[in-house]
């Protein structure tokens, strides 16, 4: 292993249980595009990481949309005719459509059936949903609780603000020895749904929280960003830095027991695509590698034709794909522990191909060099057994012209990357190739 | 749809009706690559469509062939011993070797037989046999009748001409926006037989038809052709015009019951080829590609390394595929209607991919631009769920980077070519993207 | 055919006994990587072909590795407590660990087992092995062998010498017409085992003689060289020569009864890899095509980065898969003179498409050209059969447009090469296409 490897491993258990805490400190928080809910959930991530908050004021143009008014809530509910809260608010936040207009009424069943959302498929989850760009109010509830109310008139309490604020997001950066970046994004805009996306954001942190500090060969970023309108500001205010996006990834549903998906680039070539893909498949554990599209998350923007960075995303499974999607049964027993550490070995993995992923040359590219002076090679003669390690040094040995990277050469022997970067530290270490 | 897309829908079921018409019309007349069968041929499709008709004179060079001798022919019988016309040319022109020369005479059945052509393996069937480029004369006929024939002196008559006179073909052209040409070619020189190819003959009528006096992007040129010697003659007069061959189709057997058929141009990777691939693959029908090769039908001109041209051929059961093929059972009863519409309508959906195949730049390249301000998304948040048409836009907008056409993106996005169209029609309604 | 084709024609049969009986009249000799044994064997292979032999001093440098001290053995044994020759090198050179030092003494059972190679899995072969870089002294014998000795005072001697001396190799050109050569290297430093590597050296003596005195167009170098340091001295010397090597092949296992292998060349698509893939695809035989790996015999050289030369390896069964590798089992019963007349046949069609594989330039270009006028095509028209010399013959006037050689043609169009040629051979008689 070469040097700048070493400090990234972890210890997925233990890992997994911090993770998970932080998950568990974040569930209660309620979140959206703007308000205070991010701001509570940016602190804590930064008790953990050197986090800058930036806030952007309402109507700051932003490309072709305008950061949006800042939306908060106090608390909601509906009384039923016997002024029993059929819905409150402080029992789970998801029970207000996220971004409701405040409002106070009397109404009918009726007036207010129009204002309801449930989901008969699923009658005991309360579904998510949002209207962050026409403006009204509603409430999210089981389809149990909503069969379950009869005739009369109910009091409706939606004690939110919707005004002229700012839009918050978070940002650390840790520097290393190429301007180069490699780019973290995870969208903080969910409230009380923990694979989508507390998994991320605790994953994010602590990644980030293994790289501070260390000797790195890029340097890297990770962006904190509500959904969309988040990472469409975070570009638009940022273009000088997309532009040193070297790679990245786009952090979601880390959580839970699913097998690890990748969502390739734009490009679909691009060294994170094949670092990504080179890891999972050395894993040799089940996974699924799926084409880009331009729909999921914020890699949408990242990958707009204007910007078109090197960003795929890295999930266990994916959105839309399970069935407590975007409801309150994505909660606090859908991720685990050990899927949280899990996944982060697996980010790690992926930030090792980049570190070491270097090209090489061979100082004495004629002929094999004799290994077996320079006490890298068995001294007994006989093709019978072979090494690992030893077919590894032939490897890079004999593809280091200085057109194949350590991944190149990784995938054209079949052999692990970890395999090639040591025989390539062996032979560096040696003089026998040199970093091009 | 674009403007251009919508004139071409035809309805298969009154388009094949007619098709069938002209098929049955054309029939009973006896066609060879010169002569009066051709001229009657190309007045009647005529009656149709503007067509302009060429006479080249024997004896001109054209390339490395001369146009040959015209043959015409009245009448033709064998009488045996006993008196009886036991094959008479007036019951089917099959039954004159085509392009058989002048005869009279008697001769025993043993001097006859090296003159006769029959079909053992199918008894019934009269073969369809030519001999263009050596002067001989012949009978074709069922194995039965051979078989029937004892021994005695025949009487032959071969009432023909084979004279300087005229080669003969037809050109419609209808001019579109563009220079560039569509060049659609079919071959009239086989008698009567229906598949191959007066299905292509009335396909390529009422295709012209259809397309006669629409606002097209592209012109388009139908050649109506004896096959080989026609299509090397149009050539050779049409050099210039052949360099303004953009996507060419050579049309036959288009009226059986099989499934369609595609044969790749030389090239390969041409834009027809890749329109008609993806109009195939999206219909979700049997339908089979094929590889090109130097075989076949005026494909092989069309597609001579001195034109190159980016010609396919579209087909149902190709050539050589189908028992009846080149035999009097390729008659009225072997295509129908509904495969004849069929097969327009996939020519016309192939014509439509190739007037809107436009490449497109977004306008708003940095980010998704705000498509519900614009009335173009749904208002209200949550992934769940997501209409096809939604997803094109996004596709259109993320690939329309000026690298990329409406096909590209059809492939990339794995969605129809028509849903795109529409996406793209909507996206430049609102001017979000421009045409390249 | 072309000219230079026909002479390559070889008899199976006969040429592989020819092979099989200097496979025999070699198999006495104890060969290494030096000394008297290659001499002697390059001797006998002189006595067939022109062979040049060179002598290269110990101590020369070569590249990053030193020509080593001679080895030469007289005799070598051990006797037991009794008396009695328990190992003895005049019943096998492979008693005797290869390049082992002079040695007399005697010494315990205890203290002589660690000089001693068995293969208990195998219990009646002895094992071959070698100690080339390190200097030691051993003996390799059964395991039976070595289960039978019992405690007791052992006597051993080792009447070797390891001394300046050289390094000797063969080497025999034959000119061809052009100065770009193809390069066949087989090793020579193999005791008594026959598929690996006398099977080789005897195949490579008959190509050779095959060839000589030929009218050929590419010229031709075999080399009869010492495995790795043999290959790396004749590089280090041959500098100039290895820049004009435009196709080669290393030489070994063509004895056995088992499936053509083919072992592509570092670069993966150069002609040779087409060539040889070509003609054992066109064998109809089983067969096996392997990727290229740093790892195996002396491509492993020429094959490094500085050189990368287009050669591969074909064999029958590769080294190590199977059982009788590098065992006394590989013996004169493993090779047969019918598998290594079939490998010769198989080179020889692969020096067969080398020879004639060029690229032709369509002389008439636009449309087919009249073959019927030139006697080189059926008169009778009608699609329904067509034999293959004329779909032969259309393929090569279609893709030679000076950008496709004989070769391209073959795979494009499906066809074997020989017929390819032979249609070229025809066109190019009657003066339709020109050597590009």
């Amino acid at each position: 292993m070469t040097q700048a490897a070493a400090p990234v491993q972890a210890k997925a258990q233990t890992a997994g249980e911090s993770i998970y805490a932080l998950v568990r400190e974040l569930y209660p928080i309620c979140r959206s595009i703007t308000g205070d809910g991010v701001r509570e959930t940016l602190k804590r991530v930064g008790a953990h990481i050197a986090l800058k908050v930036h806030e952007v004021p309402t109507g700051t143009q932003v490309f072709d949309w305008t950061v949006p008014k800042e939306w908060n809530i106090r608390g909601a509910y509906v009384k039923d005719p016997s002024g029993a809260k059929v819905i409150d608010f402080s029992k789970s936040n998801l029970h207000v459509l996220n971004y409701s207009t405040p409002f106070r009424g009397k109404m009918t069943l009726a007036e207010l059936r129009p204002h309801l959302y449930s989901l008969p498929e699923h009658p005991d989850w309360i579904p998510y949903k949002t209207s962050y760009y026409q403006e009204r109010w509603g409430f999210c509830l089981s389809h149990r609780q909503l069969e379950r109310l009869s005739d009369g008139s109910y009091e409706v309490v939606v004690d939110s603000s919707l005004e002229p604020g700012h839009l918050s997001y978070g940002e650390c950066f840790i520097p290393g020895a190429l301007p180069d970046e490699v780019l973290i994004s995870c969208h903080v805009c969910h409230p009380s749904i923990c694979n989508d996306n507390l998994s991320g954001i605790a994953l994010c942190t602590f990644l980030a929280k293994h790289l501070q500090g260390r000797r790195l060969r890029y340097s890297y970023r990770f962006v904190f960003v509500p959904g969309t309108i988040g990472a469409i500001t975070w570009l638009a205010r940022n273009e000088a830095a997309a532009g040193r996006v070297k790679h990245g990834l786009v952090v979601a549903n880390v959580g839970d027991s699913g097998k690890m998906h990748y969502k390739k680039s734009r490009r679909g070539d691009a060294e994170i695509d094949r670092a990504v893909i080179h890891v999972l498949k050395n894993s040799r554990r089940a996974h699924e590698i799926i084409d880009f599209s331009p729909y999921g998350y914020d890699e949408r923007q990242y990958c707009s034709p204007g910007f078109n960075l090197a960003m795929g995303s890295l999930t266990r499974t994916p959105w839309g794909r399970y069935p407590e999607y975007h409801t309150s049964a994505d909660d606090l027993s859908l991720v685990r522990p050990e899927h949280l550490g899990d996944s982060l070995n697996t980010y790690l993995a992926v930030v090792n191909v980049l570190e070491n992923n270097k090209t090489y040359v061979n100082q004495n590219p004629k002929c094999e060099p004799q290994l077996g002076k320079r006490g890298l090679y068995r001294q007994m003669g006989g093709h019978s057994e072979s090494k690992e390690i030893e077919l590894a040094m032939l490897w890079v040995l004999n593809q280091s012209d200085g057109s194949r990277s350590l991944l190149d050469i990784a995938e054209r022997a079949k052999l692990g990357f970890e395999r090639i970067a040591e025989a390539a530290a062996m032979l560096a270490g040696v003089g026998l190739i040199r970093e091009r």
